[in-house]
């Protein structure tokens, strides 16, 4: 055992010193997980073409293979991978040969289990340095291993491995990086213990697929082109695609854990939507830009919403889970390996713009692209059969980054020639010679300028190459991996209460995968005979809103999201027919944090709403800034007002800040707002006012035993909440009574026991100031869901 | 000659007879033109038609065929065109005949050319009703007659052939109603003396045309499928077209006068569109409904400007012009016969879908549509290849009204199949069969259910019928027209400003006259090397902004449009910059009318502008309530501030209406403007000032020998204005001089003695309050448009 280590060192050294004179500094490479699969497959080739780019380059290398396997047999399976490195195309094959030989003397391989061993290991790394009077660089540490074993590793790295000061170190990590936002966090702040954030190069290795990689290069290179276009006015929508034949067969125990959103659409497809949306830095070759620019574009999403997606599972998907994992015969998957989804930004350059992103095994073509599909802006006086099929303007405009695979099997570049012949580098990719039958994206290829790689490159030597760089934006940053997993857990949370429509594969799916865009979100264009896959707990949307009696007035009844649905329409019903009857519509609406989603669902889905003719009043305000993320109003403005068109004149928020101080007496905040409803509302009666009920039975601002509000005139008062911030304006009781239209909302679990006391209680508003609500001359309707009124 | 007379009064009662017992009243119609073009083509056509139709209604009917010929020659040309009427292909020939006959004898021929000749028609109709014991249901006079002649016409029907009361009068108006709104209002105005609103038909014979005449019954029998997709969610675009194989020759006289949007697009094409847009009423039946509906859509129009419309002249036209209309050989007309024109509403439903109108002579075919295209929101996983053609929801979705000629021949209505199948009233409609070889609108005919008339009608058919029913909603009210010149006209004034493309006629037109929508407006797609034709007149796209210096201070000056969107652009970038710099801009604007095209080029062109962080304050305001047409911040907003993002927190009107009293000088609105300046400009610096001047030298609402503003601190002000209304507010000269930027627009003529006057003072603020503008340490720059400087 000893002799073979000797044996090794020596080879290694032989090969080190040829190089030692013109070394600029040392780089030892650790591969950890070095027999692996990822290792075997992409890892070593991809080391190896970065000792054949690099030889040259006056820095030196060693490449230390590490497994918990022995020495002997752990160096045995090595070198039979070392062994079968191959030569690239373009590489003169007798430089090749001569180069493998030296990078099968630099590599060497180390039993790493122990504490021990890494210490060890860090004792060779100097020995050889100080022996070859070499300068260390750097050292990379390549994690080829699941992630269970991330913190151990790191641990021992961080206390044994580290260089000496003025040499780099580079971990190099391989997903899942979590499997949601608090994992993820939770992995993310392991990792911080051992790492800084600049050591750390977590890899997601659709940044090194060439197309994806040249997305940046591609937009900046082409400015002049795409700045008039690159934004909602031109943009049709985006297309973000994965399509695979294989199924998850033998891979189960991993897939069932994770799914098609967090395999694929959470990083590779999300990471590329973000190169094609992102606002473009000054400098795309600013790692630092690129990532700060690609932070704000996550910033600028709407959030997704459980109808943003169309999920299916192929058929056999849930037997394999059986056999595979050992699962009864009656265990059904819940676990998506289909999904569409649909993206929308907020930002002024994309907004109304769709994000679809795709992704599914067991489909009828394996194929990955991101294509930007143009709007039709042009009107050809010439009839049809008289254009110039080439180059009119009424044809398509796309561009398309073409992952590989499919029609074309190679990664490219395609740009609609009625749009702009691209800018190339011309050292990295050629233009095509366009095969006229082939038909693409609906029009034949020769529509397109069509530019594929000079030199086709694996993704993980690019990635590799781009370590040795130290090009961190080919990487995900934590904050990066903690944004997307922001943006993506919420979805995650809520798939679990998602149908899945079942799919045979293949080309039998047929249509049966095509989804659409209807209000704000997605369905599956074939609703029926589709087979539905219902998870075993029932489902909201199972349930109708049913309507009965609550307190003597009318109840409608569901769960929160269908009940929210229904009273966005019933209050955009009010508000027509109030627009109609009197020009006007007067809504008051409360704070809190049940109206949110109200908010949300009135400003994405309502458009009908007559918001020109809408007049909006504030029900209850806390004494803080308008300003202040406290205020009722900062709310409403986020989540509704921002969205929708007001007129400025018809927003009326409390005047709780007056001569720039907070609901001082003496400036009559009260009686300023009471005169505005007095002058602007006939009869001083709303339309519609919006209520909360709190677990103590308190509603708008009027708390228990409030001193003002719960009876007398109808006016505006100041009250004291239990809870800070404690100074709050208020609508009165009496003045909320003169409403034509009242509507209480009432959400969660934690309302049940208020919202079963009430029904027993009668008309004590001094105990529960919700009971004295009862429109004089209007209608009350409650509005409560399943959960408040059944626990 | 006498003798005719009393033969042709026998015959005629004879025919009477027949039907006096059964009659429900008698309407006589009288056609004044009745020998003219459009009588013999269409109208005696069109009357024989109701006659067949109406025979059996229990009216009774005579036809008083009237023109300025004597008796005898007038007789013998109507009769000649009588006698060549023809029976429709449904109707059973031998009743026909005898209809046709019967027709005959009702028809008398009239010489109306002096007032005595209408008081003679008047006796006439009455001894006959008088005479056969009829009752009178009403009279309907058709002016087929050139417009000229219209006042002179109606003022003898006004006083000498009105029916007696309980019957009814209708007047057929034929167009040309005006040239532009001016002409429109004043002959609208001449009529309103003589005939009231309801008696008055004006015809726009598209609106007879079957398939134009089906949208609102389409859209009113389809409701349940196109409500949820008749809005800006779905519809990607509405093309009305007319197109034309002939040229105006022979028709020059006319042609010349009125051009390409007179003659089709300010009327038929409109006409069609508002069919198209309006808000569907409760019931479509309902003519008056129908017009206010109309009306409103009107309203919701985008103001068209230079760039709306893309204008063509075929190239033999001028020679025609010359030749026909013995003008020199120097002489260029510059009448468009080609004109595509966007059109925008900004109403809830149709924000931000274009609306193309397009017509044009000497075009490469006739056709004539409305076509709603509907977006793709669908995503078909399976790949195209294997794609079911027929119902593939990614397959172009549209519905066509095709008013006849083309592919088709014939009126139709197409839905493509995959959006759903139509409800067609079958007693009219029937589905065609399709030829499957024929493709339409990018599909093949097959894509579409396909729907023709039963029996297919003229369109001056439809429209008598329609006259007979009352049915005003086919017709043009008087505030139809006016609106619709309204709309117009600002365009037809810019026309002879806009140059026109040359074009040489049928299929060799090629791709020259193929339009696009670019920032807003539309332009060829062809730039070169297409021939213009350019008015004698300079056009201000010759110029390009000049910058030279005024007052010591830059100065940038253009033709007015150009200036404007050169200083919208400059805003932009301030606004850019300074949000890079401190997170926020905080923009200063003056009132009065120049500012307002400049509203609106930042509203609809700059989309890039950091609404989000700017603040948005008022130069100056006028003591009236902020909802007032007369306040500068109504304006701001109406142009402005309602289609662009600004947070309501960043908006800062001023506040001259406290305690629902206007600057009272101790609500204190001045200070408590000064403080929020304080409180939230840092150092109380604008980033950006803009401002006017007034002919007396006014800035801001600081007036000459302003006792305030002028000099002492930085402040808010109440002064005097010499003009209604008198009383302002206005931030002070030290308070503008603070600022970082200071942008002064000056437009117009009428500002071309003070701009000179200016060029040549100091320092003089008592007198002329501008010229004590010069910011601390700040910059000034003038935006002089070419009339302000050159005069």
């Amino acid at each position: 055992k000893m002799l073979g280590r000797v044996l090794c060192a020596v080879l290694f050294v032989g090969a080190l010193q040829s190089l030692a004179e013109a070394s600029q500094g040392h780089i030892s490479v650790v591969l950890l997980g070095a027999t692996g699969d990822l290792a075997k497959k992409y890892l070593w080739q991809g080391l190896f073409q970065l000792y054949m780019d690099q030889v040259s380059s006056g820095h030196s290398f060693t490449f230390h293979g590490a497994a918990l396997t022995a020495l002997e047999p752990g160096q045995r399976l090595m070198f039979d991978v070392l062994k079968k490195l191959s030569c690239p195309p373009d590489e003169a094959p007798n430089r090749c040969a001569v180069l493998k030989d030296q990078f099968l003397k630099l590599s060497q391989y180390h039993e790493l289990s122990s504490a021990e061993n890494y210490t060890a290991l860090n004792r060779e790394i100097e020995a050889l340095l100080r022996q070859e009077g070499l300068k260390e660089a750097g050292r990379i540490f390549y994690f080829s291993v699941p992630p269970f074993a991330y913190t151990e590793i790191a641990r021992h790295i961080n206390s044994s491995c580290r260089p000496p000061p003025g040499a780099w170190l580079r971990v190099v990590l391989e997903k899942p990086f979590g499997h949601d936002l608090e994992s993820a966090q939770q992995l993310a702040a392991e990792l911080m213990g051992f790492f800084r954030e600049e050591e750390m190069y977590r890899v997601d290795h659709y940044l090194g697929k060439q197309a994806v990689a040249h997305i940046l290069p591609f937009r900046d290179q082409n400015r002049q082109f795409l700045d008039p276009i690159w934004n909602r006015h031109h943009v049709e929508r985006v297309e973000i695609v994965l399509k695979e034949t294989v199924d998850a067969k033998g891979r189960t125990s991993f897939y069932e854990q994770y799914g098609v959103i967090r395999d694929v659409l959470q990083n590779h497809l999300t990471e590329a939507l973000m190169f094609l949306i992102m606002e473009l830095p000054a400098n795309v070759s600013r790692a630092e830009e690129v990532l700060q620019h690609k932070l704000q574009s996550f910033q600028s999403l709407w959030g997704l919403e459980k109808n943003s997606a169309v999920l299916g599972q192929y058929q056999a998907y849930t037997s394999q889970v059986q056999e595979e994992l050992q699962q009864a015969q009656d265990y059904v998957s819940t676990t998506p390996t289909f999904a569409g989804v649909l993206i929308r930004s907020d930002s002024l350059r994309w907004e109304g713009v769709p994000f679809l992103l795709t992704s599914g095994k067991a489909l009828d073509e394996r194929v990955g692209y991101a294509r930007v599909l143009f709007k039709n802006r042009a009107y050809c006086t010439q009839s049809e059969t008289l254009r110039d099929a080439g180059h009119s303007q009424c044809k398509a405009k796309q561009i398309i980054f073409y992952f590989g695979h499919g029609a074309l099997n190679t990664p490219a570049v395609l740009v609609s020639r009625n749009l702009f012949r691209p800018v190339m580098p011309k050292d990295s990719w050629k233009e095509a010679v366009a095969q006229s039958d082939l038909h693409v994206f609906g029009q034949p290829l020769s529509d397109y300028y069509v530019y594929s790689p000079v030199k086709e490159r694996d993704a993980y030597s690019v990635l590799i190459s781009n370590i040795y760089h130290g090009r961190k934006d080919f990487f995900i940053t934590t904050e990066n991996l903690l944004a997307s997993w922001g943006f993506w857990t919420p979805l995650l949370d809520s798939i679990s209460r998602q149908p899945l429509r079942l799919y045979p594969g293949g080309v039998e799916n047929q249509h049966l995968l095509d989804f659409e865009m209807v209000s704000g979100g997605l369905a599956f264009t074939l609703a029926e005979p589709a087979e539905m896959l219902n998870p075993t707990r029932q489902m909201p949307s199972d349930y109708k809103a049913i309507q009965s009696k609550y307190r003597q007035s009318p109840l409608v009844s569901a769960w929160s999201e269908d009940l929210i649905s229904q009273l966005a329409s019933d209050m955009e019903e009010a508000a027509v027919r109030s627009v109609a009857r009197s020009g006007q519509f007067h809504l008051a609406l409360s704070g809190g944090s049940s109206p949110v989603i109200l908010f949300q669902r009135l400003a994405r889905h309502h458009y009908a709403f007559p918001w020109k003719h809408t007049h909006i009043w504030l029900v209850d305000e806390r004494c803080v800034p308008l300003t202040d993320s406290e205020s009722n109003f900062f709310s409403l403005h986020s989540h509704l007002l921002q969205s929708v068109r007001v007129p400025y004149f018809n927003i009326h928020p409390m005047p709780v800040h007056l001569n720039r101080r907070l609901c001082v007496e003496e400036d009559r905040g009260t009686e300023l707002y009471a005169k505005d409803i007095m002058a602007l509302v006939a009869n001083a009666s709303f339309d519609l006012v919006l209520l909360g009920v709190g677990t103590d039975g308190h509603t708008a601002s009027l708390f228990p035993r409030s001193e003002s509000g719960l009876e007398g005139a109808p006016t505006v008062v100041l009250t004291e909440s239990p809870v800070k911030p404690h100074q709050r304006m208020s609508l009165s009781l009496p003045l909320i009574n003169k409403a034509r239209q009242v509507f209480v909302l009432v959400l969660g679990k934690g309302k049940h026991d208020i919202t079963t006391l009430l029904s027993r209680v009668g008309h004590e508003p001094r105990k529960w100031p919700i009971s004295g609500v009862s429109p004089s001359s209007g209608q009350l309707v409650w509005y409560v869901d399943y959960e408040a009124l059944l626990g």
